[in-house]
């Protein structure tokens, strides 16, 4: 029995006590309208855990990040769109360096970290982002203008907030901005995500639930297969509430990072629908965290989703591509309840295929591929392919 | 010096003598103007070659190919549009022993083969299919015919021939047609290739040559990602001209290859650009081959080509991401003879990026990334992602 309640709530990062959010149009966007820098501030140093990017090209923010020591604590986070930072060598480091140094006299902040996205190979404009300084006001809390700036090719904002309320009485929150877009933005895959908390969580167990947090979240959801230079999750701890509790803490961190993920796909443009991979019955959770994701990412399977086709047999040729072993006489493939695929029979009849059909006109379902040959599983998340292009190809069997 | 001289002959498959081909349309394909079950016929048994998909779930033609001993010889090909005859099962063999059986009957053939691409978990329609052996002229030939009958989402005929003459006087032939489009046609990835020759090639030498051919062709092009359940690859060798020379052989094969290679890519709907992904300078060839292959495989790649948007970053990004090693300040990129980045300047000047850009205007073109750890190498071939949807895409740098 879980000994707490978690409570959704609105006004994302303006929940947590101790922590200031806003941002600014510094130019580096031509709609004046909607900020491109932004800032998170604590009020004292605090705890910082962060997951980057694989990309070998790590971004200038995450090698600048990367010579603090370990450990270390933070203060202040700047973030920018429309300039990732990235493949712009020692100089990049230098123009971090600027706009740090410039924070640490104007507020005296002690160990800035900074975050982009945008596009690579491009000096950052210092200039114009040091000098919106002037305008920008450190000591508001403004979530909503915070989440829209650091927005690329997202057409919706993504922020969350949670307040957990303990039995023994106490309670505390954490509190999330993110953006990133779904497997139909090649253009910017980037994902960012910066989570706030004033719970009195250990530094050893926001490294680990952040990391076991990325690989149920971000890490199962089917972007396009590129690994951006600049992706970043943080999660910064002022332990302000006094209030702790792992599994509580866990849950809620699990909650707001999924749901986060979820929102990325369904910013996938023109995607309609959100499809779960759950693939069992593999030898080895390797194997099936490598089908699961083959369909996940697979155009064959997108493509069958958007057409609404009921056939099975792009997703059985991808477990089949997939290079796991598998057999297709133990193989059997649901779509949510009904069984549309197994040795028994192989075609479908009418009756099954119109019930297939039906499924598929969801916005969400399931897809489980049943391997039978072992008791490991895994499941990932993907979108269809729902654009002009993509009919002629949906449309091939009809 | 070369001792033999390759010319391009018209009408594919017609002019490799003892061997005849033809097809019909068996009401498989609506269009009743084109064929849809088309036959390869050799006067006497000939050796074969294949090479097959990777996918774990491979067809039945392809597992009742595989139940004749190694190294039996062959008189027959049958081939069927819009019907894979994939995942199947036992019913899927029995289907092809039934119409091998009608065939044998009714035309004295010994080891008859089979191909088929199309839609996965239907049972082929037997009864068609032997029914419109009654109209099939099978001592007529008819590449054209049959290279327009193996067509599914291709938008054009794949055939080639060519003969290659020995500086000794004697002469052979070399023809094949394939079906198959490129990247854009998640629809039905499926690749087929029959290549007949009268070169009095040793069944080892087509062994060798056909893996070999394999290898520097089809396996170098980007398609979707997907391995279908039913590429092959076939060549027929009946020795008729009784002329033969290793290396004019491989040449030729080599050449006819990656010719079709080249035309499938060219075929990826609304493709607009061919563009060959050197990767040098790699520690190892495997390094090398699957950083070029990233390349030719990225959504982000092939959406900037389209967008003919000459920032080199997404470039630079996908290397990084796949994985080999790789250093910032040791790689530098081409676009053809011109440099786009290396450590020495990273922002594209106006002049540079403009001359980048008449480049990226050309239908083909050439990328070169040059690692600078090691000296292997690696070329794969790709084409531009150029829909509508696409556009969105990129475009977002402007």
């Amino acid at each position: 029995m879980k000994n707490f309640t978690i409570t959704a709530l609105e006004n994302g990062l303006d929940n947590v006590q101790g922590f200031y959010c806003n941002a600014v149009n510094a130019g580096l966007r031509p709609d004046k309208e909607q900020g491109d820098v932004a800032f998170i501030r604590s009020e004292v140093l605090c705890d910082i855990s962060a997951v980057f990017t694989r990309n070998t090209f790590q971004a200038a923010p995450i090698r600048h990040f990367q010579k603090y020591p370990q450990g270390f604590q933070t203060d202040f986070v700047l973030i920018n769109a429309k300039n990732a930072n990235a493949m712009t060598g020692p100089k990049g480091i230098e123009d971090i360096d600027t706009i740090m140094s410039t924070l640490r006299n104007k507020l005296n902040v002690t160990n800035p970290v900074m975050s982009s996205t945008g596009v690579i190979g491009y000096r950052l404009p210092v200039d114009k982002i040091t000098s919106a300084f002037d305008t920008l006001d450190f000591n508001a809390s403004n979530s909503d203008k915070a989440a829209r700036a650091i927005m690329t090719t997202d057409s919706f904002k993504k922020e969350l907030a949670y307040r957990v309320e303990l039995d023994n009485g106490e309670h505390f929150t954490i509190a999330a901005i993110c953006k990133g877009a779904g497997m139909i933005n090649p253009a910017m895959a980037t994902m960012l995500c910066f989570i706030t908390t004033d719970a009195d969580i250990p530094k050893k167990d926001m490294d680990e639930l952040l990391l076991e947090g990325t690989e149920h979240s971000f890490n199962r959801i089917s972007v396009d297969g590129d690994t951006s230079t600049n992706d970043t999750v943080m999660l910064l701890a002022n332990k302000r509430s006094g209030a702790y509790n792992k599994e509580a803490f866990a849950e809620a961190l699990k909650q707001i990072m999924f749901e986060l993920a979820m929102m990325i796909l369904k910013d996938g443009e023109g995607a309609n629908k959100l499809v779960a991979f759950e693939v069992k019955g593999a030898l080895t959770v390797e194997e099936a965290q490598k089908a699961s994701m083959a369909l996940s990412n697979s155009l064959l399977v997108k493509t069958a989703l958007f057409g609404e086709d009921p056939n099975w047999g792009r997703i059985a040729s991808t477990i089949g591509a997939s290079g796991i072993a598998c057999d297709e006489r133990k193989l059997t493939i649901h779509y949510d309840d009904l069984l549309i695929y197994s040795d028994a029979f192989r075609e479908l009849d009418a009756e099954r295929e119109e019930r297939a059909y039906r499924i598929m006109k969801q916005e969400q379902f399931r897809v489980t591929c049943d391997i039978g040959l072992g008791e490991a599983s895994y499941t990932s998340y993907g979108c269809d392919l729902s654009y002009e292009y993509v009919k002629i190809n949906a449309e091939y069997r009809t």
